[in-house]
């Protein structure tokens, strides 16, 4: 059950001009689910992405990276049920052969498609059933399928991830929408599993590259589940240029700002869902740490914390117990840290202080926050300014249960 | 149900001259348990140690540390069921009031007292029930309580754990026996949970630390539970001096290489019956990285590998989920890992080469390995000359229930 995290209303999801979808099935995740997504794009378009940082990044990821730098994109085709990850060159082969068929039936070279897929690694990527379900998916393309979109990236995702926000930059109107998929192996370096965005307006080539990595930063490089890094991770972002409103670029200040603020919103509010979807996911976490000296040694603290499988099972258990919290805290690496100096805040309650149990801490206090299924968890370091926030979520009995039932 | 793991025989602990033990119950895990143990040295000990690094390291460790440099140590005093970690200055003065206690008794400064404790994180250290049962633990010291000695310090761990050898030097012979506890919370950095290693050889002060260094580095720290690196882990090693053999010193090669090496495997024995015993262990799992760099990327790759929890439900599954492998390998942090020159055996069986599957692999063939309860991966980097080994064990639902259900 997925943590406070509904189905998607369609009518809340803006359809981004010059950005056309389609979803179909192609038989690669079983009979009649949608495991077949293609994204066509307007002749105006940039795209910009991050990939994994995977030494064992797939085969799609190696093709997507190389047609990005050689020309403009005009299309994305994107399969869930086989990740074609340690597939070696034929998987290479594969990726290429899917990229041909559609780059034929959008009129375009196969080095201006993209393509991702995520599902089952090492095993061979189905090319002549994807390439067969493509016709029907180029008849389908519109505007206003993005909830289609979303479901056929899906995996072991329970609920489809999609989010959209319109903003006004100047007197003209544009719309940012995007999707995601993930819900283990998720421990994003650069990027998550799969995530789409797109806007309509016209953005220059470095700015849009530099718009995702600062959104990138803020959002899914801030999730964990497992903390596994997934070997398929990919974000794009594509801006069509076919709104109204003029060229943004990194140059004029307030526009680019306005717009790169609404992408970063769509990225957390997609990087949340992944983690509000996660594995067995029965809370949803926020980890804080505050007033370290830089954002890596604050990274390294919310990162132990929510990567130890002792304080994520007391999260399941909605147990107080500080104890492992506080042994994250202590071996996370900063060699120097003082810990009579800290203090630990669960909710609004100060936990833990002076190397020990906060002077007048309660347990009742502990638990009435632990009973929620929204908590979040504050560490304060005070030693500088620098301030980092990672999401999370327990681990369960069901965790186990996916994945020693799921051949990921 | 740990693996391959029995109830330790007795007779087969050899007991060490010199090294008086005994176990009681003090009433702090609960009635009638043993939880509390105390190891009277004869005056011609000498003790090393190696301690946690977390920097929440508890109360007792502190102490332990400061009286190890201070002077000789006379005795060891070590309770189950409080960690006195987490718990300030107050638990410094605690730990102090038992080893004062235990001086008296014992007829020695406090200082010559090094005081141990395991268990809840966060709780005061009931130091009245301990002293008031020291009375009867010292009346019961005796050289052939070491089984009764590895239960007083069991937590979660079902079964106590205790290794022997007997060696010859000269025409010496010398005996090694040890204990420890540990089964969650279990990554140390530097030495496990507890563990105490005696010799009845007579060793200087800085070769038996410099043995302790060595033998923590080919066994403790080389295991994993769950990536959690405890506030407690100590390691001592004491040698009493009683047998007939010579001082043995550094100096003296081939005497002290062959006590340096049954120490160590005595070590790495009781290590791996801490992975044995691994909360919610189904299987043994060693991971074995060759043909690296140097140690350090063959331990980062080998630990990728043993903290995944993706790979530790396979291995739970029994699924040869090749993919999750690979991907651990890739995210490792080897940056200029060649993914294509590298080869991963399950057992025998190579299922990995040329960045895919290997030529020739049969999943019946990885599953018959994986169908196994002792298991060893074998990552061949095929780059250098380095190997380095961890053992770890899988990830259960009755690890989650262990920890959702023990305020450990």
């Amino acid at each position: 059950m997925p943590v406070n995290l509904p189905f998607p209303d369609a009518a809340s999801l803006a359809s981004v001009a010059g950005v056309r979808l389609a979803a179909a099935c192609a038989g690669i995740k079983g009979p009649d689910l949608k495991d077949l997504m293609v994204i066509a794009l307007s002749r105006d378009s940039t795209v910009a992405g991050v990939f994994t940082r995977n030494r064992f990044s797939a085969a799609p990821v190696t093709v997507a990276k190389a047609h990005l730098s050689q020309t403009s994109s005009r299309a994305l085709v994107v399969n869930s049920g086989c990740a074609n990850a340690g597939t070696g060159e034929q998987g290479v082969a594969r990726a290429m052969q899917v990229c041909e068929a559609l780059g034929e039936l959008l009129e375009c070279d196969a080095s201006a498609v993209l393509p991702f897929s995520t599902g089952v690694i090492m095993e061979d990527l189905p090319s002549e059933r994807i390439i067969a379900a493509l016709p029907t998916c180029v008849e389908g393309l519109c505007e206003s399928n993005w909830l289609d979109a979303a479901e056929a990236i899906m995996t072991t995702d329970t609920v489809p991830k999609a989010a959209s926000r319109v903003l006004e930059i100047g007197e003209h109107k544009v719309t940012v929408t995007g999707i995601a998929k993930g819900s283990g192996m998720i421990r994003p370096d650069m990027a998550t599993m799969l995530a789409f965005v797109a806007t309509d307006a016209s953005v220059a080539a470095d700015s849009l590259q530099a718009m995702i990595e600062h959104a990138s930063q803020r959002s899914f490089n801030c999730i964990t589940v497992d903390g596994d890094t997934s070997t398929n991770d990919s974000l794009m972002l594509i801006a069509s240029g076919s709104s109204s409103c003029p060229e943004i670029s990194a140059a004029n200040g307030d526009d680019y700002a306005a717009l790169r603020d609404a992408v970063t919103d769509v990225c957390a509010e997609l990087a949340q869902m992944v983690v509000r979807d996660g594995e067995g996911a029965t809370k949803f976490i926020t980890v804080r740490v505050e007033s370290g000296r830089d954002e890596r040694e604050c990274r390294m603290v919310a990162y132990a914390i929510a990567h130890s499988p002792l304080v994520k099972t007391a999260f399941y258990a909605s147990d107080p117990n500080l104890g492992r919290i506080l042994a994250a805290i202590g071996y996370a690496g900063i060699d120097d840290l003082d810990v009579t100096a800290l203090e630990v805040y669960l909710g609004d309650v100060l936990v833990a202080a002076g190397g020990g149990r906060a002077p007048g801490y309660r347990e009742e206090n502990a638990q009435a926050v632990m009973d929620q299924k929204e908590i979040t968890l504050r560490v304060r370091l005070n030693r500088g300014r620098a301030a980092m926030t990672v999401w999370t979520c327990d681990l369960s009995h069901e965790y186990v249960s996916i994945n020693s039932e799921y051949r990921s």
